[in-house]
């Protein structure tokens, strides 16, 4: 275990945590006594029919989706519904690499799936809220592929989905953008097999590991109309550092690539030996599918060709220079169009 | 020195050497006696009106070039013109740093920019041949930033130029690909500065790499088609390893980073003091601009934000879902619409 100053209440708070026990994974082995860090806002009705559901992205947490989705007025408004934001396993809020004791610890941690989270959440949801049917489960990018495995596995509980920038089954492009990511960072001498002295010594890695976010995380537009610049940043470089860099440096390397493994596999169609259209048939949900019009590694078509095989469901591209990263919701045109969609999708009747 | 068998007239030729002398570059500094490797096909006749210049991209040789576009009946035809096909500094055939003697060898070979290319090239065309316009200049990648150098710096001598999936002035994003390019090499312990020992000996670094190019050299689509099957690889990882790592692993580090400077800085308006417009403005050739509609990194409206400021223009987008990588010509289609558009311009008449 490697003390990290950076996932704690100070930062990422508040959150709570909900004792899952001892829980087997779909890879086999099991995590011990799984912590899931939940932040759970406004209050659950008597007939508990209010309740929405947010996942995590890569190396997000339940604090920036609260500020960025969640407050009096949005479509997820705190006055009208209870908002559970679950931190995915490996977060570094929930069990993690980092924080789990050895000999299960860092590289040690076993894998994990994206059904292994949902099934976790499920937990959460039923077991400690009593809460057999979800308004809304929504989440943008890895959050989004649970939002997918949600609608798949338990469709009785989903009534409507909204999965942002994110697909049900990961393609093989994706797959490659994962394995160069985590090589940036298993390739710095520093990474020792994921035994790294002290939290902050992969440093390199790191560096190259946000670097290399940038070839697919934003738009090629982006960069050109120097959009950094509405935040501040002074040029390219100022904005690299002080924004990409600045925010990988803080994390645990081993917590990255745990959840990293995680998105590189994510496929709804598992649960049906690997028939997708199959899987997404099994939806109930009424579902608004919400790309980024600029998305480098979860295009519109990938996103549009999975929308097409599920029922009740409406293919609804966002549009946004920021392209993948809009997801930090720096502007407000992407925040207004997210609300637009889901006070829309809120509204709509469901049996 | 490093010898390097791969940089051969048995694997690359047949090529010739032109001595261009004592040779002083824009970022200061010269390459003593520089060689650029040119392979010439066909006759130049005697009123020398029939030459075409092509130039190479990044890792390319002459060889490709030929292999791919040039051959009876195609619109690059050998019994027609004269075409001179010129292997630009750094790329292991002409003076590179893996050729050049102590102590401007290796990571001490100065700085070259696609202008010195271009005024390299110019030496060559005038002074070996005599030639004082050029039917025809094109380029594909590097080359097409050659093909805008050539263009913007030589108006009187370039009668038609088709730069294909590459621009003018190149682009942040552009050049944050190559940063990542150039720190997965520069990363590898076995780089140490530059001064490897043996010429295979950054392997680990020249695979992260061949697969960093894969997160942009393709399209999403070609990976999730698997149209990699079409060249006999039997999986993803076949075709990484087989294609794309076996393409980089022969070649030289310090000649990929030479290029790579020279790649991320190219911009033709260097010669208006950064009025890109009004270097545009200096063309008076009739250019077609052939960009390829899924390459991630040259995208086709950077392409066409740059052929509107070109007088005697037209956009000419080719259609690939190889992307950028369908300049390596496997695929007849692509052959077929570069040819058509070749041809179409070569029957152009100019003034």
């Amino acid at each position: 275990m490697l003390d990290n100053e950076y996932y704690s209440q100070e930062i990422h708070g508040p959150y709570e945590i909900f004792e899952a026990g001892d829980f087997e994974l779909e890879e086999g082995g099991k995590i011990r006594g799984l912590k899931l860090a939940y932040r759970a806002i406004g209050n659950l009705n008597s007939r508990k029919d209010n309740a929405i559901l947010m996942t995590t992205w890569f190396s997000g947490t339940s604090k920036i989706l609260e500020q960025v989705y969640v407050g009096e007025g949005r479509a997820l408004d705190p006055n009208k519904y209870f908002i559970v934001i679950v931190n995915q396993i490996g977060s570094g809020l929930s069990s993690s690499p980092h924080n789990t004791p050895p000999p299960f610890d860092g590289p040690n941690f076993p894998r994990v799936r994206i059904a292994d989270d949902v099934r976790a959440q499920h937990k959460l949801i039923t077991e400690k809220f009593g809460i057999e049917r979800l308004e809304l489960v929504v989440g943008g990018s890895m959050g989004a592929q649970q939002t997918w495995e949600w609608a798949v596995r338990y469709p009785e509980m989903v009534k409507r989905a909204a999965p942002i920038a994110g697909t049900a089954k990961n393609t093989p492009h994706d797959f490659l953008f994962g394995e160069v990511l985590c090589d940036a960072i298993r390739s710095d001498p520093a990474w020792n097999g994921g035994w790294y002295r002290e939290p902050h010594a992969v440093r390199e890695g790191l560096r190259r590991h946000a670097r290399t976010w940038l070839l697919l995380g934003l738009s090629t537009e982006f960069f050109k109309r120097e959009l950094y610049r509405t935040l501040g940043f002074c040029s390219l470089e100022d904005f690299v550092v002080g924004f990409v860099e600045g925010y990988f440096y803080p994390m645990d390397p081993n917590n990255l690539l745990c959840q990293a493994w995680k998105w590189q596999r994510g496929d709804v169609s598992r649960i049906t030996g690997g028939d997708l259209k199959q899987a997404l048939g099994r939806i109930k949900a009424k579902m608004f599918v919400m790309p980024i019009d600029e998305d480098m590694f979860f295009p519109v078509r990938d996103c549009a060709a999975e929308q097409e095989m599920v029922a009740q469901s409406e293919l609804r591209v966002i549009k946004s220079l920021w392209g993948h990263f809009a997801l930090f919701g720096v502007e407000d045109e992407y925040r207004e169009q997210v609300d637009r969609n889901l006070k829309e999708l809120l509204a709509t009747r469901v049996p």
